[in-house]
């Protein structure tokens, strides 16, 4: 098969001894995908919600059934038959994108002879722009494909049989718009999904785990757990760690199971329980001050970068904001303050005022409040510090604090993949192309069974429009993937919540190590995955 | 052999898996070290400068020649004599310190039965206030021990036969100053220093490395490596990476060798040739205004955490804002304007913002302006996006430069120390135990022809007096060991020199992956250590 198209430009990167270990190995396939398998139909699908009118939004995918790969005699397939494909990566980076498309390559030049596989580069605008290469490092971009018929006329140009779209809840959405626009006007290009987000809040039942996830919790613990070894060994600071997931808090959660933190602040159960920031700081004083006296002056506390987003009164805090600094003046003299509302008033006097600067200072270009630049660790390290500074002055507490601050961020999503995510991108991609190959469309590539070894995982495709809902947006329905939040009767979060407080005035601090890739520990997932597995068998 | 003392208490930490099997692991000796062996002495030595002023300062070592392991059919100490050693970690974290412990522990075990090891804990601070426990974890702290006496008494109280300092350049400094004061009192307790410390500055002909450099600059390296990933996918966005160092470069300077970012800024460099900070500014403008032309509009930047006190107009102006902040009053009307010299106000009308109010706002204890507190990093952000704006408004930058902050400190000073760390300072640690058994003082555990495998290295003691000069403070000649700059002319300097242009404008990134411990990677050690080896044979 040939990787063809416009020359990409080279990837000029310099390769570093393990990155060209790693590139030479031959990764593990499911047993299924060794040999001839056939593509098995399961029952008519619904929708995660409303599926009137999901069923409305996509009259020509609706209702169908996902799809799984058995063994067979004989291959769906004829193996004769060449494909031409396009991939492209869509939304935040992640690590194992291109083990997705070395599946998919090798699938094609396995089972579809003659293939070609072109890579939109720069993400969905190169499918917009027609910027497409070889198989090269093609980048990923933010773009979102509103106008499918820019899309149309790539792929009818290229002549695709079919697109791989390796990306998000909303990359996916759209991966099934254009896959029910494609089928409505009888185009042959078909359209399949692949699972990728680090936030790990893209799962179902038959997606058990975004791909990426396992990598940057992975490396967000050896960040951590190194930060503990030395908090404790210096024993005078509290590092305040941010971790990413603006939406939701698997991240922090899955890294507080790996490390054991003193603290660890979950969204999810902020919201749920309706804690006030004022709320959240005194849980982290309480903390500190039970610590002290048992001698402990230091430790290491998570937070999830989303923090704010789950708290309501600072939402509406920022909401009166936007609409003062768009209407009035902010005068030194402090005039405006009559306008918020007497408890967004309260909370903005209780922020540092740093952080009142920002708010009042710093706009995006429609000249709102960028909740994004908050850095909410600082924040809180601020915030927690004049909490004890009052507790000192009322003696019930005695000690120094000392607060250091860390994001980690960009640091864990290019991470070179974990074994676990190595292999399941590569099955993930390799069942896209079966999936193509036997003429699906409208699914996301399913892998399962992921607590057995790779050569026993379940393979195949499930319906996209099963995982949707509809949001009401300028009046009209848009479908959605709901994003998976952390669950509170989750078993990751039990566990957590059973083990926090022995955590937080104790010392039961655990160092992963940096992540292996030979070895006793490197073929070891993660604890979110084995938790929700074993919950569902 | 015992571990005795107080009971320290438990270490309740989690211990990870990787942990684990890193604990269970054997590591190999130098050939010279598994069989009897003699110590042999070197001719008298000097000093690193002012001979006769160290003379002075240590009259019972100075001169001491260095000692040289060889092998031997007997061994120099009775193996039936039985030890009593304690040991200290001294000053900042280090990845290896149990490692040397370990090789002491082993050697006592081995060679010396009967000995009891005795850890003192939270640093020299322990020895001083006699807080010791068992072989356990046993931390480390920053205190100096200033007053020998308190020192004299805990070793006559444990009836020390020898003191193991594992330290920087001050502690072992005032290792050194023990070793004499213990002598000169006839004491019987002897003193061995061990190279540490992650900055990499401690070194010398007979002491090519100090541990905890090779692991530390591996994590940030590993972290630098996704950023680059990241940036190169992303394609939007200027990563500025502060790295540990305030004195010394090494750790970015390796940190480049290992990844090759776009731009990395040495502090030894800008202080050879003055340059200002406009100067820093304007050249990593240029870059990236030519990385503009090429269509990259992202990048990597590394600078050392010192890189403000490489500069002299800045302080310069530090001292004179600290005159002036001693005696006026900082009004709002900037009266306090007109004290300081026309140099020093044009670059403080220069800085930043916020810069410009850390300066002003934030004081040390003694009123001092917080230099330390400096984000370099953000601060270069602010400086250059004022810089490209002015060259946008003069039509010569059109793109849009966004930045984002990275300070890499103290996630790598306690990671699992690397395979080479590991082997360094078991080795360090076992020939610590030889060289007090043979009844060594005022020495620094050595290990030398480190480019060998393990079974080649070298090993001895070199005369801590002979890597000594003084300076003068408070009248006074204070015995010093001169922190190890980068050298311009030195081979991982002209390594860099000869490819960071190339680095610059073209992307030759490279991505070294997390620390592996099992593999064809685990044991390569840093190109400092190999540059400087190479470049010395």
């Amino acid at each position: 098969m040939v990787a063809n198209g416009t020359p990409a430009p080279r990837f000029a990167s310099g390769c570093s001894e393990l990155q060209a270990s790693r590139l030479q190995l031959s990764l593990p396939l499911p047993d299924v995908l060794k040999h001839s398998f056939q593509v098995v139909d399961g029952p008519p699908s619904s929708s995660a919600g409303n599926p009137d009118e999901i069923a409305k939004l996509f009259p020509n995918l609706f209702g169908q059934p996902s799809a799984l790969l058995v063994p067979s005699d004989t291959s769906a397939a004829a193996s004769d038959q060449s494909l031409k494909i396009g991939v492209v990566l869509s939304g935040g980076q992640a690590p194992g994108g291109h083990n997705v498309i070395s599946g998919l390559f090798d699938y094609l030049e396995e089972r579809a002879q003659g293939s070609t596989l072109y890579g939109f580069r720069g993400g969905p605008a190169g499918i917009m722009n027609s910027k497409y290469g070889g198989f090269d490092m093609i980048c990923s971009g933010r773009d979102k494909i509103e106008t499918p018929e820019h899309a149309e006329e790539t792929v009818n140009m290229l002549d695709l049989d079919g697109l791989v779209v390796i990306g998000g809840d909303d990359s996916n959405t759209n991966a099934c718009l254009l896959a029910e626009n494609f089928r409505e006007k009888k185009m042959k290009t078909r359209v399949i999904g692949c699972p990728k987000t680090i936030d790990g809040d893209l799962k179902c039942k038959e997606v058990p785990t975004s791909f990426g996830f396992d990598t940057a919790c992975k490396i967000y613990s050896e960040m951590i757990g190194n930060v503990m070894v030395d908090a404790r060994s210096t024993g005078k600071y509290y590092h305040f760690v941010r971790l990413m997931g603006r939406a939701a808090s698997h991240i922090t959660l899955e890294c507080s199971l790996q490390t054991h933190p003193n603290i660890t602040i979950i969204g999810e159960e902020v919201a749920a329980t309706k804690q006030t920031l004022k709320n959240v700081t005194d849980y982290i004083a309480d903390v500190i001050c039970k610590r002290a006296e048992r001698g402990y002056n230091y430790g290491v506390i998570l937070v999830p970068e989303g923090l704010i987003d789950f708290i309501p009164e600072i939402q509406q805090l920022i909401s009166e904001l936007n609409e003062i600094l768009a209407n009035d003046v902010v005068d030194g003299d402090g005039m405006w303050k009559k306008k918020p509302g007497s408890q967004s008033l309260q909370i903005f006097e209780l922020l540092p005022q740093a952080i009142q600067a920002q708010l009042l200072l710093e706009r995006d270009p429609h000249g709102n409040v960028q909740v994004a630049k908050i850095e909410t660790e600082k924040m809180l390290i601020e915030m927690v510090e004049t909490e004890l500074e009052f507790r000192r002055k009322q003696g019930v507490y005695k000690n120094d604090f000392r607060g250091r601050s860390h994001f980690l961020g960009y640091e864990g999503r290019c991470g070179l993949p974990s074994n676990f995510d190595a292999n399941y991108c590569y099955a993930l991609g390799y069942a896209a192309g079966a999936l193509l190959h036997s003429g699906k469309t409208g699914l996301i590539s399913s892998v399962g069974n992921l607590t057995a070894p790779v050569e026993k995982w379940a393979v195949g495709g499930t319906a996209l429009t099963s995982l949707m809902d509809v949001e009401r947006r300028h009046g009209k329905f848009k479908p959605v993937i709901k994003k998976a939040m952390v669950e509170l009767e989750g078993a990751p979060f039990k566990k957590f919540a059973s083990m926090r407080e022995e955590w937080a005035l104790n010392n039961h601090y655990c160092n992963p190590g940096p992540l292996q890739f030979q070895g006793p520990t490197s073929n070891v997932t993660n604890h979110t995955l084995m938790l929700e597995l074993d919950a569902g068998a």
